[in-house]
């Protein structure tokens, strides 16, 4: 795996993929924990449209983009959505409070959502290829 | 249509949807022209996979970020994949001849993808709401 490929799974903001209806979207996530090149976690809400769509097809992508000239990796893989309390304690970190008011860590909205890639594709500029993840 | 969102759609840079085989896709493009907060267009290539996805489906959505506060925008609709040749001359800059090199703006490859907005949805940090398109 290449410098450039591993400096952009390394970026905080990811778009994260979803498919509604045979329809795609898009979201800005900050990830919140990382293991290898292949898993990445992210803070959500259980009422969010996002994740009733990904417990209904767990089908996700995870886009990774750097300029100045448009390097990018889109992982495919799936999205779980865990509401285990270790887990959830685990992943807490103090700023969350600001966001899970009802209860913080104990917050019924707050959950956590666990992407595992199983495939992966590199674009530079004018040219892409498949990496392995 | 508050100042953020119409800051946001005239971003350069737009993350790409589709669906293929029920599962997301996403990429960045660079915007070619835009007509209002609806109509979007990119360059693109006959060739792409991308390309191959919205001629099968062509469900699509336009997700525009902005840092530092997370702001974003999702438009969703359908793509389409033209070859008219006064759209496709519409559209050609000098500086696309470093891309499509059989032949310029007569390159088969060339081709221009029209995104049509139906409806969309704004994020701003915690919060997000439908807007009219």
């Amino acid at each position: 795996m290449n410098k450039h490929i591993k400096k952009l799974l390394n970026k905080k903001i990811a778009f994260v993929g979803s498919v509604h209806d045979n329809k795609p979207q898009i979201k800005s996530m900050l990830v919140n924990k990382r293991e290898g090149g292949n898993v990445f976690y992210f803070a959500s809400n259980n009422g969010s449209q996002r994740v009733k769509q990904w417990q209904e097809n767990p089908n996700a992508c995870v886009y990774f983009y750097a300029k100045p000239i448009y390097r990018g990796v889109m992982l495919n893989g799936t999205m779980e959505v865990i509401n285990d309390m270790a887990v959830k304690q685990a992943q807490w970190h103090p700023s969350m409070k600001f966001v899970y008011k009802d209860g913080y860590v104990n917050d019924p909205d707050y959950c956590i959502l666990k992407f595992t890639a199983t495939s992966g594709r590199y674009y530079s500029m004018l040219k892409s290829e498949d990496i392995e993840v």
